[in-house]
């Protein structure tokens, strides 16, 4: 894709996310076959168990669907929703979110995303599976619909 | 529900939760008919575009639609997953995610969550819809599944 | 709506779809509250243990989600997709798939979907949920997309 | 998977499903990578522009994903749920649907489905996209929940 956007506009969008900088999010790569988002994990993410927070897995989906999404579709995209499915509570040293495009129209591209917890010595563990519908918009700036 | 949390059970749960206390959230209200979660918006929880992050409306939807479920199944319970629907970009002064039940048997729940956010004027407009599926668990505290 | 569809063209519709009625099909009341599809259950939309299939299902999720999108759209709308959580195995004398509008904005509607599979005696029991997104769409036959 | 069902009972299983029979199905593959549903397109089966029925695609979409997930927790199993994104209208000579496991603990498998319609020529065009959760069943008959 020629307009898709590169490692350091996506590095600088996330940078731009309030939200993605509260809770530590990075950009590990980003190139045609998809995007990792990296977050730490650090005992503020958890929930009453210790274990990472539901809510931190679906913020990774919901941002790495829609990375992946500006590979098919452009830099100007919307994420409509998405379904998160978990599948083992998440511990450790860090979350690596991946996803890729698994079909897209012009105007449209479906995404999966697959969510490890990874501990100190690199081992790494399924979480979480998302799946998302992301669209095309027009303009960069979205306005509220009504 | 006999074995129902209640409204000082909740907070407790929530107030245990580190992510919940970053985030901001309360517990507004959880009776028999559904429970409301509160998140204040303030600039930490945006995207690049100055609205509420997705990511935010996820973690509201996945909390609540969990306090619901313990209506009908009790404190123990596993959200195994939800899906969540974006219907317009979030801003103003607050969050208020609204879940109930829809349906239960006795080891299983679907609830359903409508997430609402309000300016300072009390004016709300409807942001993200979700239902999500969550299941009674046998013991308190979820061990990791393999 | 002024540029809703009535009973009677709901009927019509339905009545164009081979599928619908292949599989028995009919609109039971289709107002602005929302729309219910009823479907006869009998031997051929069964599974291998007798219970209705969970494809018949999600046809009367998917159905009946579209029809009430077209309360809020009007009636050139296309279902996006769709997420449905089985409770209960269904058998029964019938069917009621019923939708209604949950949120919209004027191109886009999310809709929730309740199943119940009655008995002779007009006994019922909850046994599906769904929810979808649909969009308006601008003209009468979708082409396909590329 | 020691215990996963092969060939010959995934095709008695779908033969002794009525549903599949009217739609006329017919399992394509299904080794440890996955499962092919095949489903020959007639004019029963469309909607009223001429296309498959989204109900259609559904359905395989529920049949596939609980076939996958058998291989990775055995014959007894139960769907509780999927959500289903539709990319493109389908017609062709027939649709396949392929599904494979995601994820799995012991209990519980996360497997993803993507569906093609195939014209004469063997051209194939993605359609839609699914994501499933399936429960390991301790009993082979489901009773009714409740």
């Amino acid at each position: 894709m020629t307009n898709a956007i590169d490692l350091d506009s996506a590095r600088a969008i996330l940078a731009a996310q309030p939200f993605s900088r509260l809770l530590g999010a990075e950009i590990g790569d980003y190139d045609e076959d998809g995007v990792t988002l990296v977050i730490p994990i650090r005992p503020e993410l958890g929930q009453q168990f210790g274990f990472v927070h539901g809510g931190v897995l679906a913020y990774a989906a919901d941002n790495a669907l829609t990375y992946a999404a500006a590979l098919a579709l452009g830099p100007n995209v919307l994420t409509g929703g998405f379904t998160i499915t978990y599948l083992r509570p998440a511990r450790g040293a860090r979350l690596r979110a991946r996803a890729r495009v698994t079909g897209a129209t012009r105007r449209q591209a479906v995404c999966q995303c697959e969510i490890h917890a990874e501990d100190e010595d690199g081992e790494s563990v399924l979480v979480a599976v998302a799946q998302g519908t992301t669209r095309a918009v027009d303009r960069e700036l979205p306005s509220t619909e009504s």
